[in-house]
C-alpha cells in the first residue's frame, strides 16, 4: 500500500473506505450518486484518483477482486455493524476472514474496535486471533479504533485523552494502521484531565491534537491516519487535512465526500487531498 | 440451478421452498393436501413442474436424496424456527451442516437471516463460516434476509427502505443468491426518510420497489428473488409476479401457494409463474 | 435393532429404556425391586424378555458392555437431566459422546430434545453434531422428542398438535427413530385448532391420534415409537399398546412398568406387549 | 491405588486430600501445623502413613512431582473453588487438565461436581469430556460429587435420598470411584419421601446409610468412598470410620483431621483408621 | 531471567514492567516524561539499569523486539483492562498469545488475575490454557494476582489475608513467578480473622507480612514479587523495598516510579533497589 497511486513513497496514504453500505443502508449510502450502488465504481474510483488502498467488506470485494486483481491493493473489513438495531453499546459483527482475505488477494484486513463498549471485551479478543492470522500470512492489520459506549460521553467519543487513548490502545493490541477521528479538545476523563493541565500538553489546534495522537501511538512508530467523516464542503475538509498533515498524520480515509459525489468531483477532491500530503 | 427446469438458461429462478413443517407444524402446512405429509411428494412436484430447485431441511432432503439423485438441484436449509416458543428478537436454530448438503448431493446451502434481531450477531457468524465452508467447496450460499426483531416495528418489515438495506446485508454477507418478501411503500427509518425523499427515488408501485431492492443488490450484480407469501388467490399471486419480472427480479420461491393446492393445480400454477419469467 | 429379539423382522419395537436413575434418583426408581438397582439386572432382563434393544446413560452400559458384548444391541443416551434443581425451561446436560457408543460397542446414540424449552436452540445444535458424527461412524440416532417449557401449557405437552409437531421437528432434525408421548385429544395452539377443525383431521381416539403422529412424521417414512409413561395397572397399559398398534406406531419403549415389578412379571409384561405388536 | 500402601490389596483405600489451600485459604489451612505451608509435607506425610493416594491441585503436585516419582499414586484435581466469592450456586474453576495429569504422572485425576447448583450443566459437560481424555489414556477418574446450591436446603446437601443421588449421577457420568459425605437420615425431596417410607428402606444408622448409598452407585460395582469433614475430636472420627466399614464403605479421604494435627499425632490418626479397614 | 542483569545469579529480582499506556492511557502514563511514550525508551531503560527483564503488551515489544533481541530478557502481558468502562468486577481482556511470546523471543508470559472478581472463573480457565501451552513451550509463566470485585471490599484488597490467599492461588494454578502487592495488617475476611488470633501469626511489621505471603506461596518455593504501586517518595519507596527484602520477598516490579522520572534519576532509583536486594 505503500507503493501503490499517487503518495507511493511518500510514506503517506489515502485510501477510500467504502462499508456505508452496510453500515447506513444502501439508498443512504448512494442514492445521491446511483452509480455508487454498483462496487465495482468504487474499484475505478479508488484506481483512477491514485488512492493507495481501497477497503470494503466482503462482498464488495468479492464482485470486483478478479476483475480488478492486482490493479489496487484491497483491505477486507472483517466486520460491520448496521443501523437496522441501535445499542448504547456496539458490537460489529464479524462478517469475513482472513481465509477470505487471502482468497480474494488483499494487502490487509480491516477491524473495527470500540473502547468503551461494554463488549469491548468480545472484540479485543476477535482482533487478537485475527491479528495473529493475518500476521502468519503476511497481511497488514488495519484498526479502525471508534471510542463508543456506555462508558463514554457522546462528546467524549472525539475527546482529545480519548481518541489519544483508542490509538494507543490500537498499537497495543498491534495494529500496523490505526484510524482514528480528529479529535476535539474537550477531555474527557478526569483522571486524564489533571494530566493535560499540570503538564500543559498543547491541544488547542486540530495540528496540535494531531500530533498528540500520533505521539500516543508508540511516538510515531506507528501509522496513524484520520477519517473524513460525514460528508461536508470541500473547504472545510480541505482546511482539516491541512491540519492533519501539518501534525503529522500519516494519512485520511475518505468515504462518503468523494463517492457521494458525481465522479469527476470525487476524484477531484481525493487528488487535492493527495496534492497537501504530497506537499 | 441456472440450467434446471423450464427456466433453464433463461437466467430466472422459479424455486420450491418446502420448510413450513418444521417453522408452522406438520397439521398447518400439509392438512390441506395430505400427500404433502409426505417428503417424497415434494421432490416430484419441484420436477414435474420444472422448478430450477428445491429447498427443504435436512429431514426432507435425507428422505429422498437417495431416490431422486440427479433429477432436480437441491438446497439444504442450513437453519430453521420453530413455532413452539414466540421470541420478539428471532433466532433460527442451526439444524444441518455444509457437510450434510455434500452428502445429499445439493447444489447449495440456505440460511436465513433476521437483520434486526438482538441475536443478528450470532446469525451473521454463523453465516459467515458456513459461506466460507460453502465457497471452499463449491456450493451456492442462498440466504434468506428477513428483517424482524425489536429494532424494526411490523410494517417495517416489509418497507422498502429496510427490505432493500435487508438485501444489501446479505450481499455483504457474501451471497450468491438472496431471497427477500416483496416490499411496500412504506419507509420504517428516519435517517432513510429523508434520503427516499430528497433524492425522489421512485417506489410507487411494486415494480419501482423491486427494481430498487436489486439496485440496493450491487446493482444488479447479485440475484434477488422473491417470496410469495402466504397462500393467496391465483389471480393475486400472477399480479406480483408480473411487478417483479417487470421490476427485474430475478424469480420466484413458491411454497404454500403451490404445495396446499391439490398436486395438478400446483403444478399449473407453479408452470403459469414460469410464464411470467419465460416471457 | 430391527433383526434382534423376539419381533425381529417384523419392523416393530419394544425397547428397554433405563435413564430413571439419573432423572428421578436411585430411590425412586429401583427401591421397589431392588435387584433393579444392578445395572446387569437390566441387560438381563431385555434379552430374557425378547426386546430389540436396551436404552441406557453411560455408567449403566459402562457396567456391562463387555460381559453383555453382543448379547443385546445398546442406545447409549448422550444427554440427561437430573431432578435436583427443577426448571421450567428444561435443558438436559450432555453426559456422554458419540465415541463412547463406539467404545461401548453400541447401535445406536440416544437424545431428547424439548421443543419449547427457551434452550431448544441449545438443545438443536446439540443434536445437529451429534447426530452427523453419528452417521458418519454408521449408528443409528434416536431422539426423545418431549415439549416442555414457557412455550406450551402442562396440558399442551401431551397436545395431539404438538406431539404431532414434535415427531415432525425430530424427523426434520435427522432422526432415524423418534419416541414421544402417546398424545391426548387436546389441541394447544390457535393457529392448529383452526386447521384441526377445518380439515376435520381425526383426533377422536387414540388409534386416530397415533396415525396422525405417524403421518407427520413423514407420513409413515420415520420409525414413530410411543412411551409407556408411568408405572401403571397391566390392562390399562395393554389397552394402550393395542391402540398403537392399531394406529400404525411402530413400536414401544417400556421402562418402569417392566422394571419397577419383580423380574417374571416385568418379563411377562414384555412379552406381552411384544404379542400385541406381532398379532 | 489398589496396590499401594497399608490397604494394598484389600479393595480398601484410605487417601489423603490437600486442596484447602486454594479452597479456604492458606493460614485457614495450615496455620495450625505450619509445615503443612510446604507441599512436600503432604507428600511425605501420605506416604510415611501407607495412605494408597496422595490429591492435589495443580501447583502443590508440580512441587514435588519429580521428587516423589514413583514413591506414591497422586490424584490431580482438575477443578477448584476459591473462598473470596460466595456464591449461592458454586461452580468450580477447571484448574488443571488431563495432560497435566499425564505430565505430573498421575494415576488418576479428580473432578468435583455440585448436583443442584444452577451451573450443574457447565460442570457435567466439563467431567464428561476430561473423563473420555482420561479413560483414553489410561487414567482412573475420581468424582467428588457434593449436592449444593439453589435446587437445595442447607440439610439437604447430606440428606439420605440427596446424598444417595448424588452418588448415582457420578458412577451414570461415569465414575470409577466416587467421593460423598456420610449422610444425615434427613429426607430432603418429596418425592423420595414417598419412596422411602413405602419401601421401608433402613436409614436409622450411618451404616445402613453407607450402605444404602453404596447400593445406589451400580449396587456396589463402583468405588464410594466418604469424607473425614471438619476437623473433628479423634474418636467421633473413628465411630463414623467404623460405621462406614460396617456398611461396606470402601474408605475414606480424611485431609484436615489429618494434616492440621502435628505429623506424629496426624499419622497414628490416618493409621488407625487404615487399622478399621483392614479388620 | 535469573541470569541477567545487576542481580544475575542472587535469586532475586527487578523487572521492569510498562502496561500503563493500556491501563490508563498514554498521557496519564507518559506526559511526565515525554520520552517514554517510545517504546524503544523502555527497552533501553531496563538496560541501562540493570534490570532482570522488561514486561509489557503486545504492541510494545513488537516495536522493539527486532532490534533488542538478545538484549534484554522481555515478559509479554497476555491480557490488560483499559480505563474507558469502570466495572465492579474487573475482567482482563487477552490481548495476546503465548505463539506472539515465541514469535517475539519472550522469555515469560505475564497474565492476570483478580481473585474475588464474579468473572475469577473465566481467567482461570483461560490462565490454564496459556500456562499449559506456555509450559509445553519452555516459557516461564508470571502471575499478577490482584484480589479485586464485588467478593471484596476496597481494604481488602491489600488484607494481608486476601494478599497471602491470592499468592497461595496463583501458586497453585501453577504460577513460576507471582506477583502481588505489598499487604496491610488488615484482615478482610471474618473465617480468617479467628485464625490469624488463634495462632498468632505476626502481621505487625511489613516484613512479618511479606514473610506470611512467601509461607503462603508453597512455604517459599514459588517466587513471590511485589509491585512498588503508585508514583511516590523515593525514602518511602526504598523503606518499602528494605522490608520486602528482610520479609524474604524475591524482588520487586518498579514501574511508574521509573519510568515517570527523567532516565537519570529512574536509572538511579532502579540501582538503589538493587541495592538493596543485593545486600
Amino acid at each position: 500500500m505503500m507503493e501503490t497511486g499517487t503518495l507511493a513513497g511518500t510514506g503517506k496514504f489515502v485510501i477510500l473506505p467504502v462499508d456505508q453500505g452496510f453500515e447506513h443502508g444502501p439508498a443512504r449510502s448512494f442514492a445521491k450518486n446511483a452509480p455508487a450502488y454498483d462496487p465495482l465504481y468504487h474499484y475505478q474510483l479508488a484506481i483512477d484518483a491514485g488512492c493507495n488502498a481501497f477497503a470494503a467488506p466482503l462482498g464488495f470485494l468479492e464482485a470486483g477482486a478478479r476483475q480488478y486483481a492486482g490493479s489496487i491493493p484491497t483491505i477486507l473489513k472483517l466486520n460491520n455493524s448496521d443501523a437496522l438495531l441501535a445499542c448504547e453499546d456496539p458490537k460489529p459483527e464479524v462478517t469475513a476472514s482472513v481465509q477470505d482475505a487471502l482468497r480474494l488477494g488483499c494487502s490487509a484486513v480491516g477491524f473495527t474496535i470500540y473502547p468503551g463498549s461494554a463488549f469491548r471485551d468480545d472484540m479485543y479478543m476477535e482482533l487478537r486471533e485475527i491479528s495473529e492470522e493475518a500476521k502468519d500470512v503476511g497481511l497488514a492489520v488495519v484498526v479502525w479504533s471508534y471510542p463508543r459506549g456506555s462508558g463514554i460521553s457522546k462528546d467524549g467519543e472525539t475527546a482529545i485523552d480519548v481518541i489519544a487513548y483508542a490509538a494507543q490502545i490500537a498499537a497495543q493490541l498491534g495494529a500496523h494502521i490505526i484510524k482514528v477521528k480528529p479529535p476535539t479538545d474537550h477531555v474527557e476523563q478526569a483522571a486524564a484531565t489533571k494530566v493535560y493541565q499540570e503538564q500543559a500538553i498543547p491541544i488547542a489546534t486540530l495540528a496540535d491534537r494531531i500530533s498528540h495522537v500520533v505521539q500516543s501511538a508508540f511516538n510515531g512508530r506507528r501509522i496513524v491516519i484520520f477519517s473524513g467523516g460525514a460528508a461536508k464542503g470541500q473547504e472545510e475538509l480541505m482546511e482539516e487535512i491541512r491540519s492533519i498533515h501539518q501534525g503529522g498524520g500519516f494519512g485520511s480515509i475518505i468515504g462518503r465526500n468523494s463517492f457521494q459525489r458525481p465522479k469527476e468531483q470525487g476524484m477531484k477532491l481525493l487528488k487535492d487531498v493527495m496534492g497537501i500530503y504530497a506537499g
